[in-house]
């Protein structure tokens, strides 16, 4: 349903001959002078009612929900149509070819994920390439191979040649973000994760998104920025898994005519998840960390078969990348493990007892880094959704950070000496690249790290010998990569969060085993690669808060299980330290965006709210049986997306409403609209059963809504009646006016509903409950005590 | 509620003074004659509609659900006392200390399932050492090192000892479990996926259960039989995580007054899953799997905060039984993974894409062989429920199962020459043990499968090199194994199914392996144990069709994810080709035991069945304010655990039960029991909100329902009123008389529901819903066709 704000417009003009709305009240009564006055009592009691509520909900918080974000559908409407279907001989074979295709769409999904995610690594492949063996080894080599600061005029011409390139590439990511896809911005996990929560978010799966985000997060990966491809690789999963299961694309207008039955939300929804499972499983090669993810991060309910086919789903894809990447690196069928964020294997796999306290400070650091990054990155969003809003700001944002971030690491390598003599450290390879200014048989670690894929840096931070970075290297290179990270986490380029933190963490992480090394130069067996390691851990962890499937993932990407149980409980502690503090990242982003996500919980303290304060009253019902005009008036003034069906409905004097009767059913927008289209009405005679197959399962698209005046429908055709009972879902969900928020909140969690409707002691319908409505009840922490606020529903 | 046979029978005698259920008809209404004829024809019709129905349900079908199993009771009921506790100030307290408890409750149920788990372990270890070092060798030594054939004889008295000793244990094991704790035979894994379901299998958590479980199963696989301890270690950890959160014990009787908040079904399956992921944990040493087993098998409503707080638990048990066994093996805080059932390490850890289809293949057979399996396990459970039903029978079923399990072993080792040198296989030792017959420097292979650790067994099939197994060796080995794991499981002592399983399928799967290696004698990296790995993922999954829990155990329990895609790939296959034919072990088990389990989807075809078919009509319910007298007769007339509440209740002329007016609310037995303990009368002036503070908690426990006349309840209280509004559930979970099976098993499914009431269209009541109402809809395939059977409820 829509916002109180928009109702609350709609029924702002009062000549019945302008407001559609008055207008079908007409319809349903005979209008009169004493009819008008009420009307218009009503409508100032009703404006004095949701300005009292604005208020008293602005005092409570100032935060808000869009009324602009819908819940997907999944209830099936089981009118007539769609039990007669199972009378027919033909069923039994739909069943199978059901069955039969969505494992073959999740094979697809699989294979499509794959091939995007290699699409993505070897762009960013070729354009370090370009970038480090064309650049920076043929301006290097131009400049000889003199001392630092002798050349500084030819190193200054490398840095701007270097900074160039990597505008060049960051701007066309920001004009794909910007121009094409403004959705394809950031990781897109927020994103995905309040699509598999149940909110419709606009072209957040379309191709052009897909399109845009992909070559958008291969440029600003490769154009140097802290972003990381993962995030953008599982929302590419996502939409893969969206089209793939659609057979047409909105944004190409193509439709290919197959897996038809899957063009409901219900079953998207279902491909959504495999996608982006895929998507995990490309981008860590983790199959079951990608389940996982899809699992704790959106779909309430634990389906078998579902999980099995998001799990074949995420096997085709790492499958599929491997092979690809195996013929492209020349080993080609070779499919054994690797992934594309392989961060190597633990030589050193043992652990002891007294170690696990040094850990779990490890999980309280990066809890309170964690945490710190979100505040400020948070703070940073909000400073830009007021400021840098136009398409030029962010464009200008996007190639400073680009500048900044090519900067910075030449001013470190500059000001750092970190030469390490080339054997000591078996990862690295001394080349013309990472030798600058060093002597002969020796190469610098800083540039190691800041020249190097950001998986290599990882790896090197994990696996190197004990003295291959210096400790100012660590921490200066810590330090400009967590503010870097913070800065790039929200510009309009496609962007992820996991790689940077990893860097970060490892960088933090490394220093610490660094420390415990010279603290106890007694011990042996100290790994800093080891505490690097849990510092990655830690740092994603406060960052992203997620845990089980975070343990998964980088148990799958260390290809390990020796440190599961150390990461584990890093992760734990981090998450218990940040949410001391404040939300995940993804979770401040979703709030900063007014989305209604449902959490896992109902909130607490709110045994005492009832339905009667969580519904809506301003419901608009209709009857079995209604006139053409009416219901072309009701399609034409509200926005709702669904209505109610009772078996009278009366005018009531002491009300605001009408007094609806029996609640007898529920009928879709674009049910009604595909009737109109068809023309089932009555006193014509062409009642028919020429609907399209797929009656029960049409959803609303935009490009319905658009069309109501296309149909043509004549003043004879509007005089008619539409017999709304065969084609009307004749049992929707319903609760007593005394139900609570917590059993509301179970029954909206548990079976993904949409619409919940409220009756009184004699099924009478009184009002409706949207996702909206329970979400803006919020559970907050004030004084170490429980309390639960009032979110307003804001119209933008 | 109970089943139809328990109301007939309640039914069957007409007398007002002896009938219990007539009696309190007559509190309802005035009685006389016309309608003494009234209820005798009702009851004559009631009659004849029951038998009807069973006897279409049984030409439908010949299977039945027991009326015995009950649901477990997860709603709270959420009557004002469970309101106002909200808004007390201690409230924010009790908030805190029970999130603080949940975790400190997992960390025990960790530390106790590892525990158990490491004791099983061990007591394995010391009875094989017995029978290792001490009978065989000192036997073995005794007859000297003569060739074979020449000291027939001295081996009698070897095998003799041997055998003897093998019965002694299995006698304790079968004494424990005939006599002690009948529930703790097999695996325990149906059961346990029955309790995850939400059914209420008695004793199934209890510490006696626990007890003989744990001694039980180490007196299995140390008396020799082929059986697991796998299965077993997860049903303890069920146990545990049972008693340890409820602070008590029944089997003890012994409260230790702690953890009140958690003794409701709702929070003790939490625990349950809990311990069951830790079970699972300390067996395979495989946390993630141990967390997808617990959801896979049970939980419908995936959770983040209870999945991890699973996960918690599965880490804690691993690591203790990490820490013990490192301290028992004498390499004490050496914390890297080892877990209990051990695969090792693969060293040749590539495959490339050719020997796909060879796993597919694998997969076939596997598929194939696990539907055999648990056809004809299905048919010998048939067979031994029939005719080994005496205590007595079934203790000799499983001393013959003991000695034809010793004895097969030994002939094995005569019948079959397997002499391999040693220094070939890095992973065998010879032993005096091994070495039987053989020359010196060599050992018998077949030895060293049958007289190891079936673990060792499992891990020498899958890294010896690949002539360390004669193939004839492999087929006999094979073979013996498939039937002796036949007849074993189901058989009175605890004894699991997953070792027997993976040693049966390593032995074909390696057999496979040498066979391809013979075909294709030029290609070159064929291993025998790649094969192995597979064929076992293949029987297992044959058997008991685990999907993704069993991709990751696999994974863990053998520290690598290298061969995730070939495992996945072949466990799918063997499901698809699996479930052709039968349904998996597990649930073969629980459809003999006639359990009302519910699937993971609504069965198909069953769109056009709706409520007022599905519902039970024989429902009693109760005005909000009841005379104690009438109280009291439903609670002993009926078994039903709970009463819904309406507005009024009336005789109706035409319809064999009352007429029943508006649900109001629904309430517990136990809570009416309660109500009656403590006199919270009116007419008295004692009403008092004197009633325990976990009242709206309490539990439908077999120790109520004896006592009711220990209530002490005089004549002067039965004329009392008892007000049960203030103490109901006000809005329980309601649907219309038209709702259809789909939409009710979602419901169930998604919430986990024990009732659900079917209200006609002004709310008036109609019938109840229960589990067994819904179960009993079974999808079934016939000829290639769906159809739905309805099974009917055996009074058993």
């Amino acid at each position: 349903m829509t916002s109180r704000g928009r109702v609350r417009t709609s029924s702002n003009s009062l000549d019945p001959n302008e407001d559609p709305v008055s207008g079908l009240e007409r319809v349903m009564s005979n209008s009169n002078l004493e009819q008008m006055a009420r009307q218009r009592r009503r409508h100032e009691e009703e404006l004095l009612f949701s300005r009292q509520i604005e208020e008293s909900d602005r005092t409570d918080s100032h935060e808000a929900l869009s009324a602009r974000y819908e819940s997907l559908n999944y209830e099936v409407s089981e009118n007539r149509l769609y039990r007669d279907a199972e009378k027919k001989p033909s069923h039994q074979l739909t069943l199978w070819r059901i069955s039969r295709n969505r494992w073959f769409v999740c094979f697809l999904i699989g294979v499509f994920t794959g091939l995007v995610a290699a699409f993505i690594d070897i762009m960013v492949h070729y354009s370090k390439d370009i970038k480090f063996n064309w650049i920076l080894k043929y301006l290097i080599s131009k400049c000889g191979e003199e001392q630092r600061g002798t050349t500084a005029g030819c190193m200054w011409t490398v840095m701007i040649a270097w900074i160039g390139y990597n505008c060049v590439l960051v701007t066309i990511a920001a004009i794909l973000v910007i121009y094409v896809a403004p959705i394809a911005g950031g990781s897109g996990i927020p994103q995905i994760k309040c699509y598999l929560n149940g909110i419709a978010i606009p072209e957040v799966v379309r191709l052009k998104t897909l399109v845009s985000k992909a070559i958008g997060v291969a440029c600003s990966v490769g154009g140097g920025l802290c972003a990381g491809k993962e995030g953008p690789m599982i929302h590419s999963g996502a939409a893969v898994g969206a089209g793939v299961s659609q057979g047409k694309s909105y944004s190409l207008g193509i439709d290919f005519g197959v897996f038809r039955e899957f063009r409901n939300d219900r079953e998207r929804r279902d491909f959504v998840s495999a996608g982006a499972a895929a998507g995990v499983a490309a981008a860590f090669g983790a199959p079951i960390g990608g389940v996982l993810f899809s699992l704790e991060e959106g779909a309430s309910f634990w389906n078998q078969n579902l999980t099995w086919r998001m799990f074949f789903s995420a096997m085709i894809s790492s499958f599929t990348v491997n092979w690809i990447l195996s013929w492209f690196n020349g080993r080609s069928g070779w499919l054994s493990w690797t992934g594309l964020a392989n961060f190597g294997i633990f030589e050193n796999k043992d652990y002891n007892i007294w170690e696990i306290p040094l850990f779990l400070l490890i999980g309280v650091i990066g809890g309170c880094l964690g945490a710190l990054f979100n505040y400020l990155n948070t703070r940073l969003t909000e400073f830009r959704k007021k400021y840098v809003s136009s398409k030029f700001g962010r464009l200008f944002e996007c190639l400073l950070v680009a500048a900044v971030s090519g900067f910075l690491a030449f001013l470190t390598i500059f000001a750092i000496d970190d030469c390490q003599p080339i054997g000591a450290n078996p990862t690295a390879t001394s080349t013309q690249i990472n030798q600058m200014w060093c002597k002969k048989g020796e190469y610098s670690a800083v540039a190691s790290l800041f020249f190097q894929n950001p998986e290599e840096s990882v790896k090197s931070l994990f696996h190197s010998p004990i003295n291959s970075f210096g400790v100012m290297t660590l921490v200066i290179f810590g330090i400009e990569y967590f503010l870097l990270t913070l800065w790039t986490f929200g510009i309009s380029v496609p962007s992820g969060v996991f790689i940077p933190a990893i860097l970060t963490g490892a960088a933090w992480g490394r220093l610490f085993g660094i420390l415990v090394e010279r603290l106890f130069p007694s011990v042996t067996g100290i790994d800093p690669g080891k505490y690097a390691l849990a510092g990655a851990a830690a740092q994603l962890g406060g960052v992203v808060r997620m845990t089980i499937s975070l343990t998964a993932i980088i148990m799958e990407a260390t290809k390990d299980i020796t440190f599961g149980l150390p990461i584990m409980l890093v992760l734990m502690v981090t998450k218990w330290v940040g949410d001391m503090f404040n939300e995940g990242l993804y979770d401040s982003h979703i709030d900063l965006a007014e989305v209604p996500i449902l959490g896992w919980n109902p909130p607490k303290m709110s045994r005492n709210i009832l339905a009667d304060r969580v519904m809506r009253k301003d419901v608009v019902a209709l009857e079995r049986r209604e006139r053409v005009s009416r219901i072309v008036e009701i399609l034409r003034s509200t926005l709702h997306h669904g209505f109610p069906v009772v078996d009278r409905i009366e005018e009531s004097p002491y009300e605001s409403l009408p007094d609806y009767g029996r609640l007898k059913g529920y009928i879709l927008r674009s049910q009604l609209f595909k009737l109109l289209e068809n023309r089932i009405f009555e006193e014509e005679g062409t009642y028919s059963n020429a609907l399209p197959n797929d009656f029960y399962e049409c959803q609303d698209d935009d490009d319905q809504m658009k069309s109501l005046n296309d149909l043509g429908l004549t003043q004879y055709d509007e005089s008619c009646w539409l017999d709304i009972e065969p084609y009307m879902h004749p049992h929707p969900h319903r609760v007593p006016l005394n139900t609570s928020l917590p059993f509301i909140f179970r029954l909206f969690r548990g079976l993904g509903l949409r619409y919940l409707f409220v009756v009184n002691d004699d099924n009478h319908l009184r009002g409706v409950i949207t996702r909206k409505d329970v979400a803006r009840f919020r559970e907050r922490r004030r004084n170490h005590e429980y309390h639960v606020d009032e979110l307003y529903i804001s119209e933008s």
